[in-house]
């Protein structure tokens, strides 16, 4: 079990508004995608033609911090307000989406493009996933 | 003039997205906001009644962590995606109407309650400007 | 391979500063660290006695916010100053070994200060790790 | 009165770690020096010269999770630890201290990186300070 999933569990109230494995796979995509997005901004720049990647560079950095703030907000229940939820799942679905369609044209020359691109297909797929769910 | 106004007059491209004083507006708002919600937050866990200010204290820290993602992502222009800003600016503001709802309720018992939530009131009010100027 | 190891394999830069293995545990431990103190600082004020958990909250939140600027930080290899690393992870290790010594009082009763005491113990450790490969 | 300044003298519990003005200037410094750096590390990577400005960018980008972090433990007062602090003071002092070098270096010919070199020196000293004040 990841801790993710361990501080789930233990988490004292009630967990009515989502199905565990969906919200620990969420959680879990946003945290990686955001350290995936901010190791590919910083790879980009040290490309030889950083000057062709500078939209993927900004691109990652705003994915880094919104799969961040999602991550956050998702791992907290006691605030749980079904809105504003709904609303980061879409942000974060929005991100991920522009972020993948940035990297994925750099994907054939750049390794950390391609891998970056999977991580925020994935980390979209959850958030749909999770919003789907919400009443 | 603020850095946060100097800056964007500093940005080499052209700044086509939004009017700029609403943007600097909308920056040093969620600046702002997100630091008063993380200061609330600490307020209200070292008060003598923080059992009954739990869920105060969680919101605080889902608006801190929203506002400040925003806040960062309106810092970039070369990534601009109007549906991703579209998208996070309306998380932010539901968040922001969040805290605000949360907050005013303490806030006859707790200053620090009644400044979070006007600071939350203002930054809901310039993300709602901005994204009406979304064309 | 997880994604944080592919990244590090993908930069294009040389890799000169850690050892490979070292680092990407580092960011890992960092990034799981960030997640479960954000977690355990909600379970904490949903709590009965949230009220005399503040302590614990506050130093959780804490060690949320300096873990995750160091796994960015560690995820950026490009702008790398020893002096700002090295002086980063020793405040990484502090903020960690509060953190295990505020939640590990409570790991008794409340079994997501237990794990978010391992987590803590496990992030301190990489930190001094990596900061004593540091020349 | 800042929100900032309003908030510390809101807070229920007693404030003997710091002066409250050279606290309220630090978290303000902190504040403004992460959102200049966010805005100069965007503005780098659209200059015509961004492929010679990499090492800038990414120091810029340490420095913004950096002084985000310190804004948010100078924020908080409930779980006050005084090694913690003084540790991530120092660590803040060096990357401001390594993004003003960095920056002074092109504030000739871009203004972003002379903004934000006067940034991160103020934002050093406040951490400075603070620091020399702490027993």
């Amino acid at each position: 079990m990841t801790d993710v999933a361990a501080m789930l569990l233990a988490y004292p109230g009630k967990l009515e508004h989502f199905d565990r494995d969906e919200l620990v796979l969420c959680v879990q995509e946003c945290v990686n995608c955001a350290q995936t997005c901010t190791a590919c901004a910083d790879a980009c720049i040290a490309e030889p033609d950083a000057a062709e990647l500078a939209r993927c560079v900004s691109v990652c950095l705003d994915c880094a911090d919104v799969t961040l703030a999602t991550a956050r907000i998702l791992s907290r229940q006691t605030g749980y307000d079904a809105k504003v939820v709904a609303a980061l799942l879409r942000a974060c679905d929005e991100v991920c989406r522009a972020c993948y369609d940035e990297c994925r044209k750099h994907a054939m020359h750049h390794e950390h493009c391609r891998v970056c691109a999977e991580a925020c297909r994935r980390c979209a797929n959850a958030c749909r996933k999770l919003l789907a769910s919400i009443p």
